[in-house]
């Protein structure tokens, strides 16, 4: 697939003396960074061998071993470091990163005594960029986003099927990624094949509930293990509230609730397949549950001129903002579903809203949030700030994939 | 006593017309501001009969009501407004107040659940400037910092005693405050001798924990509530570790890692009648622990040349920052200790570091921190970020209440 120039790494540039000892393949970087991802304008030179999907040594401008990384030369983002320092790479590398990540949720996090779905593998916080895995019962789901992630899943899961003793599998490349990537349909539908896609659905246990998963729609499992500890939390402070649930998808949030001990619970999402599939949950946990398949901002504005309040309303939308150039767009539609669900909250009720845009500072949400509460004369008890579960580490070299922010409050 | 008369509002002020229909005592306002603390510069005059430790009815410039508030004249802090709003205050205002405090603890957060040791009213958080209140046991634990709140405290806690079902009582106005409040030395002991001072000791118990509580050194009890979850957390996330706890103080995270499955755990602290009390902590819990009476700075300093090191390491200094004067020399103090304990944490290995200072923004912590890992050429693999428990709450109108972050971390 041809690329413009000025997105290739120049392979004319005339090598230095010392580069006949070089580590082949090789890439040559012009600037120092230790961020994970290196753009083509911070790159000088590559070896003629380095191809697409390869693993190369990575050097400095002086010549030095700076780390290792992803190469694809035709990718928005041609190299992706996954290692800094010169320590050569062990030839079992990823077998011990990957043991590593899942040492973590075993035996640090100690998941499993509270659920059989968690995040397993988190990219670059486990520092294999491009590379997240969920367990979700007994299937293992797994979803890349770079050209070698892609070419080395298939070496890499076995090793993960032993360590978790699950017994399917199913792999998944989004299509910004492939783009992202330069990659063929093709070589996707090959890599994707040897590893496996044909799992259609599963059941997970967390916390004593039990959710349906449906890997049938793409990367959207409809389950989502990063909320677990919300869930958990919101459930547990809940009891005999009459709740809100806006954007419920699912019906996580929902069903914790009713669990909890919340005496009414309504759930509201667009998506009428996630609705169909929280109905489904709550029928799992022989919970009712109130689900409204409707537009959040128009059901939420009727609610406000019928006076409808509840004491506790939790918004958790998709993530609303997809790159910098549409950060205000975004912004002002977070201000606009918090501003509708706030006014629903009765005063000294319980205000839960999450962003899961990592584009989003921390805190510039919770002065959208805040602000709002203050327009409105009433004030915001902040009770904590959360985030995901640790199963969805951030790398501190990368610290933009922070993305999930949960702000808890009663309102006055 | 006599004051400069710069910090005393004009009472020679010509009142507006309107004012003969002013509810007195009254406090009128140069300036607009929804924080509680109103400085002297913000006041334009108050009623002749306004005096300290009087709730004031707070007017704008307009001579429109305002809100309420407590009045000083001759404090740091003349007036601090408790209620914004036009809204007339309810006769049984403060005791609403005070039961919905307790409510939030004992049916939305259902603390009871688990322990018998919580902050039952965090001052402006909880919309009472002032006043600071902690469950411990049987025991009332009662801070005030303003004229008002130690006027107030034997109306108030007669009914946090019923509500809660508490025995006894203490309290308790420490040198800062009395100096910023222009209090004489029998006016506070006339006023604290009418509510209680004369309890020793006492027990409580926190998620299957006990621990002693000493009332006799001033407001520290040797017992901080608000490091309640994150104990829970620490012994959850080091079973079978070698941990080391810098800056034990009265042992808390120790004797949680130790109940965890910890294999092995060291505290350090400086304080020799925190360790004494670590001591009887980690001996009413039937648990050995090291505990080391030294200069943490001294101490991790001779085990970085000793080669020791920990696979799990917490560091929770005490409040190093005390004023925005002081915040380089402050965070300087951060750096040091973080410097050294992660130094002496394993590849791979956790580490917890938090802070306590109110002055001590969490983003530049967490800049610290990573700082000293990468210049270290570590990472961090960031798990969580913290605060305290959602008994201290922050109201959205008083940012600046926001304290203690805790930083969760692999380190590799």
């Amino acid at each position: 697939m041809p690329r413009p120039p000025s997105r290739q790494p120049s392979r004319s540039r005339p090598l230095p003396a010392e580069s006949v000892d070089w580590q082949a393949p090789w890439v040559q970087m012009k600037y120092f960074s230790f961020q994970p991802n290196v753009y083509p304008n911070m790159i000088l030179a590559a070896s003629p061998d380095a191809r697409r999907g390869d693993v190369v040594t990575v050097y400095d401008k002086e010549g030095k071993v700076f780390g290792h990384g992803f190469f694809n030369p035709g990718g928005r983002v041609p190299l992706r470091i996954f290692q800094h320092g010169s320590e050569p790479l062990a030839a079992d590398h990823f077998e011990r990163l990957l043991r590593e990540a899942v040492s973590l949720r075993k035996d640090l996090l100690r998941l499993e005594e509270t659920t059989d779905a968690f995040r397993v593998v988190h990219a670059d916080a486990d520092r294999i960029p491009g590379l997240m895995v969920d367990k979700l019962g007994d299937v293992l789901a797994v979803e890349v986003s770079n050209g070698t992630a892609l070419r080395k899943a298939k070496e890499w899961v076995p090793i993960l099927q032993e360590l978790l003793g699950t017994k399917q599998v199913t792999i998944h490349m989004d299509n910004a990624a492939q783009r992202a990537e330069a990659l063929s349909e093709r070589e996707i539908e090959e890599a994707l094949e040897m590893v496996g896609t044909g799992v259609e659905s599963g059941r997970i246990t967390e916390n004593g509930m039990r959710f349906h998963v449906d890997f049938q729609h793409g990367h959207k499992t409809g389950f989502f293990c990063d909320q677990r500890d919300n869930r958990a939390k919101w459930g547990s402070w809940v009891k005999g509230r009459r709740v809100l649930d806006v954007c419920c998808y699912s019906g996580g949030f929902s069903v914790a609730a009713k669990m909890g001990g919340a005496e009414e619970v309504t759930g509201v999402d667009l998506d009428e397949k996630a609705i169909e599939l929280a109905k489904k949950n709550a029928n799992l946990n022989q919970q009712r549950v109130n689900f409204v398949h409707a537009d959040a901002f128009t059901w939420m504005r009727q609610m406000q001129k019928n006076g409808e309040t509840w004491d506790a309303v939790i918004l958790d939308p998709p993530k609303l903002i997809f790159s910098r150039e549409a950060f205000e767009e975004g912004k002002a539609r977070y201000h606009d579903l918090n501003k509708l669900a706030l006014s629903l909250v009765e005063t000294g009720g319980l205000f839960a809203t999450c962003s899961c845009s990592g584009l989003m500072p921390v805190e510039v949400f919770e002065e959208i949030v805040t602000g709002i509460a203050h327009r409105a004369g009433r004030k915001l008890q902040i009770l904590d700030r959360t985030g995901p579960g640790a199963d969805h580490p951030v790398m501190s070299n990368c610290p933009d994939s922070r993305y999930l922010k949960v702000l808890w409050a009663r309102v006055w």
